[in-house]
């Protein structure tokens, strides 16, 4: 989408999905424009769970929202990417759809293929960057979830849908995804392969972040690249992490992708401090731990745009 | 929309809905790019009268319509302007809307005002001119219309709706607008007022046609602007003007706006040839009468382009 880039920009990758991932993005648009971010499509929610039920594409929404994430600089952009974000009211067949998934969803019922559709809004919103999805075809996730039952607390139980695996009580110990195989984007293969620097999380850990690694290209490319490997931790235990350390986490994505190296792990204090494993955890993935402050000043669990936007530009170099 | 125009490019006005207003201004576009479009606001039928029973806005469809047939010349344009006419399929809740009465109505949810959304769209297709809604609020028509009943021909039945109005058996003879004196948007006050020529018709006589002039700020404006006024006849009888000749298309104009003086009336030969009263009803509106070829070539009761944006262009002295 930026025609003209600076050959001093890195060329960074940004995976993970919802408003992880858009964080994610506002912070690194500060640091270079040559920005791709690919979105995890496996969601099964809300707008775009209704849309792929009724017209069988990709979940538009992870999608939508990185690309408001990374909308122009103008008040164009802006307003653009405000529309597209905001959702029908009311209480009729319409009502909780966001605008973007609707035209998102009537591209690719027109044009067919979902990353020209995806190219044709970036443009829209005049967005910095590119916005690609995690693979080809729309995708469930599938979970080993145990102590659903509380009654039951060893019972692995299957939990099938990435909506309902994010609120399931339980602990979540594997994601699978259905099918098991499916076709990655070339392009987005492509992009991981010509990155400087590839970012992982923060974001639901087993829905947005590892199922990356599962796409068998995606996995693929992400171990062989010679981008640097970056992964920002969450802030605190989530839905489908309750219970969860930091190096729980770490644990979690080694058990999911044996072969995966790590360059760089950020991790607020607040989240580092007592979690003494947590180095040794960093080490075993070949990663420099940068325990530093990420986390919003308000107090609230959420990353810091300026935060996250200075300590990206220091591992790139900026 | 257009940042620098040609001096000597002429400010024109077209009126209508539909179809028939879709083929005006893709002629139109040929001969200016100082270009208005005024469109009903009274649909209620399809696409429109859902969205518009649901949210209460004004009908979007002949709008995205004349938005469409304004698109920019490349590729993108066209590419744009494909997508906003294209509907969803299937049989679920989304099915048979046009993406663009979705995402007009989904900025005009999040905006507020009908006339910035409708530029905001225009900006996207990169429409040359301008589309204009005929009123700021939406519209019904009722019609007294007699011989529904063919068993009591001459009882006179009121008919509300426009789609209604626009397929009922029997012979319109009177519309009328519900709210009877809606407000006009001042940008289309202001559009007929700098206007070179105004352009009424072709279209649907009653519903998309006429009805401009019973907006009262809209019909005050026709009739007062130093415009020229061109009427561009319809090419046959339609459903809501089964039976008429050229001659009572004229007749129902002037008894709907009696102050009403056009300076040229277009017809068809094969419309005018036997209607010995069109040259006085023509000349009884202060009109020229000008009977040339406006009709497709192969056959189909449609206008064609390029023969109307000849006649446009030699009556704008192009």
């Amino acid at each position: 989408m930026t025609p003209t880039l600076d050959p001093g920009l890195p060329a960074v990758v940004a995976m993970g999905g919802g408003h992880g991932l858009a964080a994610s993005l506002r912070a690194l648009r500060r640091v270079t424009s040559d920005l791709t971010a690919v979105v995890t499509v496996a969601d099964d929610g809300g707008s775009s769970g209704r849309l792929r039920a009724q017209f069988d594409i990709l979940p538009p929404g992870d999608l939508r929202m990185a690309l408001a994430a990374l909308c122009g600089d103008d008040r164009e952009g802006r307003m653009w990417a405000d529309v597209l974000q905001s959702r029908f009211g009311g209480e009729g067949p319409l009502a909780g759809h966001a605008i973007g998934n609707l035209l998102i969803a009537g591209i690719w019922e027109r044009l067919g293929d979902p990353v020209s559709g995806l190219d044709m809004v970036a443009k829209l919103l005049g967005v910095q960057g590119r916005v690609l999805p995690m693979a080809a075809v729309p995708l469930e996730i599938e979970a080993d979830v145990i102590g659903v039952d509380p009654e039951r607390p060893d019972e692995v139980t299957h939990i099938r849908g990435q909506a309902r695996v994010a609120k399931c009580p339980g602990v979540v110990r594997e994601v699978r995804l259905l099918p098991s195989a499916p076709p990655a984007c070339p392009e987005t293969v492509e992009a991981i392969h010509a990155a400087d620097f590839v970012v992982l999380g923060p974001g639901s850990w087993f829905t947005s972040v590892l199922v990356h690694l599962l796409v068998p290209e995606l996995g693929e490319a992400i171990v062989t690249t010679n981008a640097r490997r970056i992964l920002t931790l969450n802030l605190v235990a989530a839905d489908e992490t309750a219970g969860f350390t930091a190096s729980t986490h770490l644990e979690a994505l080694a058990d999911h992708a044996p072969r995966l190296r790590l360059d760089t792990i950020v991790c607020d204090p607040t989240y580092a401090r007592g979690d003494k494993h947590l180095a040794t955890y960093a080490a075993s993935l070949g990663a420099e731990l940068v325990v530093t402050p990420v986390r919003a000043t308000d107090g609230r669990p959420r990353h810091d745009v300026n935060r996250l936007a200075g300590v990206y530009a220091d591992l790139m170099g900026r």
